[in-house]
């Protein structure tokens, strides 16, 4: 039996029908549709020699034994944002299947192959992304999750008690990379770099480290029209400075920063901004670039609270480093994409992914971008064009032969 | 009898004691609190020989009858914001409460002069201010104000009901401007120009004219960690543009711009905001100049949308002339000023004041600015030195007498 991405293909537009409405795909993580989500999936598998388990975290793993105990690992999450699209996760499940498939029906590999489906990539509910693979990687601590609550103030640990998970057990999924060898993930890009460079697929080199921060200037609220322009204390103006300065830094430093969210109060037309509160998200796959992106925004926020008399207060929200995927498999990924599409790139990931939970437990790691159109995601409009679709399944199935064959060598 | 400027602040801190608690003035308009607030003010007036009078949109009316019916009004209000200052509007009704003693006891005055107290000046409840002078100007619509709710859900009309105020009727309290031939209104300041020029007292110019918009700028959001910079159709990059640009408009031009709102959307640290909302509100004592500060800030929204890739809307929100103030009653109160602080000031008013109403219903009319500390008002720290509201009683008070002499000579 010979690879079949036109069955990936059929098979995303089954799942499509099965999961989705008119409003996009509701494969919310832990719900009633992504269970019936999971029942479907486990149906396909039922038809492959492979062994099918849930761990503690809810991640599905097929393992489809080889020669060697030493596994390649291809994943990919089934669960959506609301109203999300039909391709995000769930491609690299289905792709991965077929690959799985093409491998099963050519007799026991060199190396174990195993297909896991993430548990909870999108974190729409609870907003923690990444459950399942962070679980995995050790980086999912129980105790930060326990109490958060969706909008209907159910907790996540009650939520997933529903399905049979235990929070405080979920980390002995990491049992399930002791012979982790290599991690393949393919994902729309989710962004505009391919479609606006006319390339269908890209090479992935890893996901940016982030540095988020909320900022919050406090100057004096005062009357709109009993207050002189220059006796102002303008919260308002400081923020103005930095929301435009940021951009200057990031196109500096070859990185990407983002003022997402501004609150001003009181907030009412007839009053100077009091105090001011923004978001700040900084993104660079250098870790040097991106302390130094935080550095210059923490400089320029102190020189505009002093124009401004204002004060400024900084809180981190979150952070991570940088994760760089494998520079052997970059090589693997860029010769896969160019066998299939005739030219690769290579590009970093704004978004996280799986993957970089993968990677930052040290298993060696990579992407394959394929093109979106419009650069738009988590979105009923989401969409790839079908012809890059079977190029994708195609490119990951020679990715999987060249690093099975990496892995066999070792 | 001669004045008696002590009396009043010790009128004023009764009220305070009576209207009062720990957050601050609770004489919010049609409220239990300033039901009882009125009927305190009325027992005051009992004992001077005047006539009172409640008209058709709650303003009370003291008359205290001259040679002549042509009467010199002053005016001021008893309702206060929600933990309001002890002097906003209170200061005005009992420094004239003071000049109606002072010249009652003087026998009949040569022309008639009358005190109004104005019912919700403030607007706090419903959101419309000027309420009962408005009425009385003929510039209040009924219809504008019928459906307007409180935060209980409780309707204008039916607050205005439940104390005796016909809503379709409130205009009739027009006629109490038929005879007046002057206004003359004393207030705190409410910012901060006559405290940083170390003045006791100020004559005030006119109101500002007000030009009040909602502004959108609407570009495309996207994910904060897969959109390059040159990518972006960025809507908070041109509302950040345009909330400094007011600035440099108001101080190119000598009066006030304000942005006091800023709204994103989604509003979420990891995405280009895809829609900003914001509010401007821009003031000038001179119609032309008003005129062009909007016209630069729409040529300045123009230009930040084509350079972000975005649209602009916008809608107004509200809007009034410049309401300048008579040039000989300006004279008159910077004389009566220099008279007992030595020295004067002219300024304009930032805040509108029921003086604003009556003056474009054609009554001659001017205010007094007493300084504030901090420049803060409707809020409980609100104050003014004790010496500073001495003075001011007195200044009313010759203000008054010159006024009185003026309309009497006609």
């Amino acid at each position: 039996m010979t690879l079949n991405p036109q069955r990936t293909l059929d098979e995303l537009k089954e799942l499509r029908a099965l999961t989705g409405d008119e409003n996009g795909a509701q494969r919310v993580a832990f719900t009633d549709v992504w269970t019936k989500t999971n029942a479907w999936y486990k149906q396909k598998l039922a038809e492959l020699p492979v062994e099918v388990e849930t761990d503690q975290a809810g991640n599905i793993w097929a393992t489809l034994r080889g020669e060697s105990e030493k596994a390649v690992l291809i994943g990919g999450h089934l669960d959506s944002v609301p109203n999300g699209g039909w391709l995000d996760g769930c491609l690299n499940v289905l792709a991965g299947l077929e690959v799985l498939r093409r491998l099963a029906a050519q007799g026991k590999p060199p190396v174990t192959v195993r297909l896991v489906g993430w548990a909870d990539e999108e974190g729409a509910r609870f907003g923690r992304s990444l459950f399942g693979s962070s679980a995995c990687s050790g980086y999912m601590n129980p105790d930060d999750l326990r109490n958060l609550k969706d909008k209907d103030g159910i907790r996540l640990v009650d939520a997933l008690s529903a399905v049979g998970i235990d929070l405080d057990r979920a980390r002995e999924a990491g049992a399930q990379l002791k012979n982790a060898a290599a991690y393949l993930e393919l994902h729309i890009e989710q962004g505009p770099v391919l479609e606006s460079m006319n390339l269908p697929m890209g090479a992935v080199m890893g996901t940016f480290g982030v540095e988020r921060h909320a900022i919050r200037f406090i100057g004096q609220a005062a009357h709109s029209g009993s207050t002189p322009m220059h006796q102002r204390r303008d919260a308002l103006g400081a923020a103005a400075k930095l929301a435009l300065e940021i951009r200057e830094i990031a196109k500096r430093n070859g990185g990407v920063c983002t003022v997402g969210k501004v609150e001003t109060k009181p907030g009412i037309v007839t009053a100077v901004v009091g105090q001011c509160d923004m978001t700040l998200d900084q993104r660079h796959l250098d870790a040097e670039a991106l302390a130094r992106m935080l550095a210059e925004a923490k400089e320029a926020a102190d020189r505009f609270a002093a124009e401004e008399k204002v004060s400024v207060e900084w809180s981190k929200l979150w952070e991570i480093h940088p994760i760089l995927f494998h520079p052997q498999l970059i090589e693997f990924a860029d010769e896969a994409i160019r066998d299939v599409c005739g030219v690769s790139h290579r590009l970093p990931s704004g978004p996280l992914h799986d993957a970089a939970e993968v990677a930052r437990a040290g298993v060696p790691t990579i992407m394959l971008f394929v093109q979106s159109l419009y650069g738009i995601s988590h979105n009923k409009i989401e969409d790839t064009k079908e012809e890059h679709i079977l190029m994708s399944v195609e490119a990951l199935d020679r990715l999987a032969d060249k690093t099975i064959a990496w892995i066999a060598a070792q």
